[in-house]
């Protein structure tokens, strides 16, 4: 096994709970706009919709941000809950995916790992709303990594390498870190190291995605636990 | 004028202090190889061989990263030099430039910045030399944007575009901090707000750069004086 130089992470469910915080924002949409719903429901399809509606994107010739593609998809929520939202509730909620708090042991993992790594974020999330996010939750990597370098979407293989790449390094030095089995297999086959980071409260059930069966996989229950693994 | 969001800055000789670092670096170089040679005209040629340097790469049909153009321009410095130099020693110096001390006001007056404004890079060096030398200095800017993620170099117009677009902000709410004329005339070019930092040392000849005459500038002793400016 190549010796790691660099990790890079997943955002959304691996580094912040956009669960709990979405939540917490679709409940002051519901108090100010007086509409009853299943507000978990709601959030919960929204987050669902959002793989299926990358895949559509990644095929249109012009790239769009991801702010742009969640204000489609909460639409169509939308309208399948029934559910008619003045248009600057509609924006307030899209916005609401950039103050997402990290769980707990993001942070000082993050700092360990950088002790001795160099860190980043290889997330769906454009730049600019990886930015605020990590200004939003006061903690930091190296360098904010996005799908939009590669003008594409995980598991498009050319983000992978393009992360890989950008940070002068050959794909089996840098990490993967996701919570999520289908981006560490996407990762994996450009020859990235994948690092699963079980987290069993990303959709509030206890229950953590199963890791996937790749060689040289680790697997931690946090990203402390990682840390120790790497030796940081 | 339009409210400022964010502010990016160019990094060799406005947030790092190249020449004392590399001259350290040199003067290692003359100690390790024996080699009597005036180290400061050396560093002093290198560093001017740099920007024709870029000017030819945005021709070539594929970028190059800053190390692939400066261990070019390293051997054409030597051999006016009549210098020969082991290719460990040539590398040595290539790679010092990862190693860069900041300007004492960088870290602070970047901290204060980044309090009410999203602060990044925004230089011709490569992603992956950038996050080493904040690394190595252990200072941060929240996005680290290179000249490499738009494929060109400044003083190219799709440089400043690039980062403007990356941070999700029109050009016009972007500034752009550099110690040096021509940078900040192509920005504003684009319409970003240019912000002239002294670096009377750069040279280590006490004598500033003069600031470009365009419209809204802003004159900065160094980075705090410039926040005290920028409200921050």
């Amino acid at each position: 096994m190549a010796e790691l130089r660099a990790v890079v992470f997943d955002f959304f469910g691996t580094l912040v709970d956009w669960r709990s915080s979405m939540l917490t924002a679709a409940a002051g949409t519901g108090d100010r706009s007086g509409r009853a719903a299943d507000w978990a429901a709601v959030v919960d399809d929204w987050r669902r919709a959002y793989p299926p509606a990358l895949e559509r994107a990644r095929r249109q010739p012009v790239w769009r941000d991801l702010d742009a593609v969640q204000r489609e998809t909460l639409g169509d929520v939308l309208t399948r809950h029934g559910l008619d939202l003045p248009a600057v509730e509609r924006e307030r909620l899209v916005q609401a995916w950039r103050r997402l708090r990290p769980w707990p042991d993001t942070a000082p993992g993050l700092e360990r790992l950088r002790t001795r790594l160099v860190t980043g974020t290889l997330s769906n999330g454009h730049v600019a709303l990886l930015v605020d996010l990590l200004r939003f939750g006061g903690w930091r990597v190296d360098a904010v990594l996005s799908a939009e370098l590669a003008q594409s979407y995980k598991p498009d293989p050319r983000v992978y390498r393009s992360a890989a790449q950008l940070l002068g390094c050959r794909p089996e030095e840098v990490g993967m870190g996701a919570a999520h089995a289908g981006d560490l297999e996407a990762a994996a086959e450009v020859g990235l190291r994948p690092l699963f980071v079980r987290r069993p409260e990303e959709w509030g059930t206890g229950v953590a995605e199963q890791p996937p069966d790749l060689p040289g996989l680790i697997v931690a229950d946090d990203l402390e636990h990682l840390a120790d693994q790497l030796g940081c």
